[in-house]
C-alpha cells in the first residue's frame, strides 16, 4: 500500500488534485521545521553548519530524493531553483559539444525552460539557436546538428509523458547532450535515471514530492561525467575548498561542483522531512495506484460529464500522474469546483488539470470529486461572474 | 535606543559575536514560519500564491528591505543566492557596455563574488578579463577600459570599509557601471543606494538583517534602469506575464524582470517577520551605538590582551560593522571562546573575526566577551589540542 493520508495535513473538506503544482503539508515537515528554527538556528546558531550538519544538507537530502528517480548516491544535489539549474545544466551541456549551435526543445515544455535557454544563448552570442518542435516531433527533429535536447518528460497542461530511454538513446546516437526536465516526473511516475543514460536531469521538489511551496530544485549529473562537467554558475559552495577562500575558482570532485550559493536551510529541513515520507513506497506499485486513480476518474467524469473533453493521452502508459480536460469555460469552472472544495487547476487557453497522487487520495476521494464536477456542470455554476474574474495564479 | 534583544531567541550564556556572519533567530520569524507552515501551506495550499500573497511577496520584502538601504520602493527584489544575483548583476552590466573587456575588482571582495565573475566570462568566451587590484588601489585602478566594478563594500576579513560614493562617482566618470555586493553592509551601516547612484546592488540577507539560515538575497537595480536592463537569468516569474505560458521570454516592467524562479516561500516568510524587527531603527543611531561597541571593544582588547593585533583599520569611519585581530594560534583560540559561549569566527589564516550588532548586544556583552578573551589567552585555553582540529565551517 502506499496510501499514508495520515501523514499529510490535509484540510478538512478538501479534495486535493493539485498535487502536481504544490504538493501539501506532511506533518513531519511542520514539526521538522519548527524544531529547526528553535534547536538549530535558535540555539546553535552560526554552529548549525557544522553540529547541525547544513553543509552537507544539499547532497545528502538530493541522494535521499535520488533514489526515487534511480539515481545513484552522489550523483544529485539540491539548490536553487528549477530555473536556475535549467540554466547550469544546458550551459555544461553545451560546453560538451563545442562545435554545435542547436538547443532542440518541444512546443509542450514549461516555458521557463524555454525562457532561460534564450537568456543563456543571448548571453553566449555564438548563434545559438532554439529550435522548437510539436512533442510528438521529437523523435525526428534530433539531427546531427544538435547540441542538446532539453525536455520535460511530462507535459504540464496535458500529462503527455515522453519515452525517456527511448529519446535519450536516439540524443546520443546523434551525438547530442540529453537534458531531462523531472519537474512533473519525480515522485509521479518511475524513472530511471542510471538506466537511461542522460548527461543531465533536473526537476523541482514542490510538487509530487511535498517539499513546501518554492522547495529546492535538484540536478543530477551522470556519475562519468561529474568530475568534468563546467557548473557554469561558479559559486562558492561548488568550490573544491570553500573555507580556503581562494582567489580562483576551482571546482569540488563530483556532484558538488554544481552547488552555487548558500543553501536554503529552512526550506531544505522542509523537504528532507518530506522526503520520510516516501519510505518504503515502492515506485511501480504508486504507479499502478495512479494509473487506477486516473483511470477511474476518466471513466466516470466520461461517463457523467459529457460537456469535458479529454486533453490527456487516453493510453495510460502515455500519461504522467494528471488528467486534463478541456472545457470552454475552465477557468470558471475549476473557480466553481474550488470554492466548493476540489482543488484542481487551469492552464490557458481551456486546460482543467487533475493532479493524482496515491500518497494522499484514494478512490472515495475521486469518486466524490467528479460529483462535484458533475454538479457545477449540470447546475452551469461557472456562470456566476464570481467565478470568473481571472487573478494571478490558478 | 536600537536595542531591542527581547525581540530575539538568544540561547542562554552565550554572547553572539557572529552576527556578521548569521544572524540569531527573530522570536517573530518563528512564530510567523510556523503559522505560515500551518495556515497558509497546509491550509490554503496551491492557493496561497494569491490568497497569502506568495506571489508578490519578493517584491514586498523586497521593498522593506530596500528602505534599510535607501533604494526606493519598486527597486529591490528578493531571490535566490547573493552568487546568482551577483551573476546577475554583472552579466546585464555587461551589457551596458559592449565595447569593454575588464571587470574591475579587489583581492578582498568574497572569493564567491570573483568565483561567479570567472565562471561568466569563461562561458561568454569573448575576451573579458576580472582584473583583481589590492582594495586600497581601487581608485587609481578605475581607467577607461574597465566595464563594471564590482566591490563589497564591507570587506569580509578586516571590516575596512570603501567609499561607495566617492567610488560610484569615479566608475561612473570613467565611463564604467557600478556593481555593489552589500553582504557586510545591510542592516550594519548606513547606506543610501539613491544617492551614491550605483546600477547595481546586491546582498544577503541572513547577516545583519537576520533572514536565517540561506535566507534569499536582494537585488537593487536603479530606477531608471529597471526597464532597460537585461536580466540573463531569465525566468519565468519575471516574465511579463508568467501565467500566460507564452513561448518567448518577455521582461517584466522594473525591478520584477530580475526575479528568476519559484520563491522560497518558507525563507521568505522568516525574512519578512526579521525585517520587522528593524522598524523605527534609525540607521544613524544604529551605526553610532556599532560604532560605540566597536570603540569599546577594542580599547579593551588592546588593554587587557595584548597579544591580539588590530587587524581592522583603527578609524571607525573606514570599518563596516565588525572588529578583526590577527593572532596566530586564532583558529584555536577562537574554538576555545565559542566553547565558552563567546561565538565569533575565523578567517584563514590568522583572523579572529568579531561582529557589532547594536539590536542585541550592549556594552555589558563587549565587557564580558573581553573578560572571556583575556582568560582563553591568559590561561593559553588554545593550546588544548580539541580546540586545534579544523572542520569545515568556522
Amino acid at each position: 500500500m502506499v496510501l499514508r493520508k495520515e501523514l499529510f495535513d490535509l484540510p478538512t473538506g478538501v479534495i486535493y488534485l493539485d498535487g502536481n503544482s504544490l504538493g501539501p503539508l506532511p506533518r513531519a515537515a511542520q514539526a521538522r521545521v519548527a524544531q529547526m528554527m528553535q534547536d538549530e538556528w535558535g540555539q546553535m546558531l552560526i554552529r548549525g553548519w557544522n553540529a547541525a550538519g547544513w553543509m552537507d544538507q544539499p547532497g545528502r537530502v538530493g541522494d535521499t530524493g535520488g533514489r526515487l528517480i534511480g539515481a545513484p548516491a552522489g550523483t544529485v544535489v539540491m539548490g536553487d531553483t528549477l530555473s536556475v539549474k535549467v540554466y547550469q545544466a544546458v550551459a555544461a551541456a553545451l560546453n560538451m559539444v563545442p562545435e554545435r549551435r542547436v538547443i532542440l526543445s518541444d512546443t509542450g515544455n514549461f516555458p521557463t525552460d524555454l525562457y532561460m535557454v534564450q537568456g543563456l544563448i543571448e548571453a553566449l552570442d555564438r548563434g545559438y539557436e532554439l529550435r522548437l518542435v510539436a512533442p510528438e516531433a521529437v523523435a525526428e527533429a534530433i539531427t546531427d546538428d544538435v547540441a542538446v535536447v532539453l525536455l520535460t518528460q511530462v507535459d504540464y497542461r496535458t500529462g503527455r509523458m515522453h519515452d525517456m530511454e527511448a529519446l535519450t538513446a536516439q540524443a546520443h546516437a546523434a551525438g547530442a547532450v540529453m537534458v531531462w526536465d523531472l519537474a512533473h516526473s519525480a515522485g509521479a511516475v518511475p524513472v530511471e535515471l542510471a538506466t537511461c543514460g542522460c548527461a543531465f536531469a533536473v526537476g523541482c521538489t514542490y510538487k509530487y514530492l511535498n517539499g513546501g511551496p518554492g522547495a529546492p530544485a535538484f540536478i543530477y549529473v551522470r556519475a562519468d561525467l561529474a568530475n568534468a562537467v563546467e557548473p557554469v554558475l561558479a559559486g562558492w559552495l561548488g568550490h573544491d575548498a570553500p573555507f580556503d577562500f581562494d582567489l580562483d575558482y576551482r571546482p569540488a570532485a563530483g556532484i558538488g561542483r554544481m552547488r552555487v550559493g548558500t543553501p536554503p536551510v529552512i526550506q531544505m529541513a522542509a523537504l528532507e522531512a518530506a522526503l520520510e515520507v516516501w519510505e518504503g513506497v515502492d515506485m511501480a506499485a504508486l504507479r499502478a495506484a495512479s494509473v487506477a486513480l486516473q483511470e477511474l476518474f476518466i471513466a466516470e467524469v466520461e461517463a457523467r460529464v459529457p460537456a469535458l473533453t479529454l486533453a490527456s493521452p487516453r493510453a495510460a502508459a502515455q500519461r504522467g500522474s494528471q488528467v486534463s480536460f478541456a472545457f470552454e469555460d475552465g477557468y470558471a469552472a475549476m473557480q466553481a469546483l474550488i470554492a466548493r472544495g476540489v482543488i484542481g487547476d487551469f492552464r490557458s487557453p481551456d486546460i482543467m488539470r487533475f493532479g493524482f497522487t496515491p500518497l494522499y487520495l484514494d478512490e472515495d476521494d475521486v469518486r466524490a470529486a467528479v460529483d462535484h464536477i458533475e454538479a457545477v456542470m449540470q447546475d452551469r455554476l461557472w456562470d456566476d461572474p464570481v467565478y470568473q474574474t481571472r487573478a494571478g495564479v490558478t
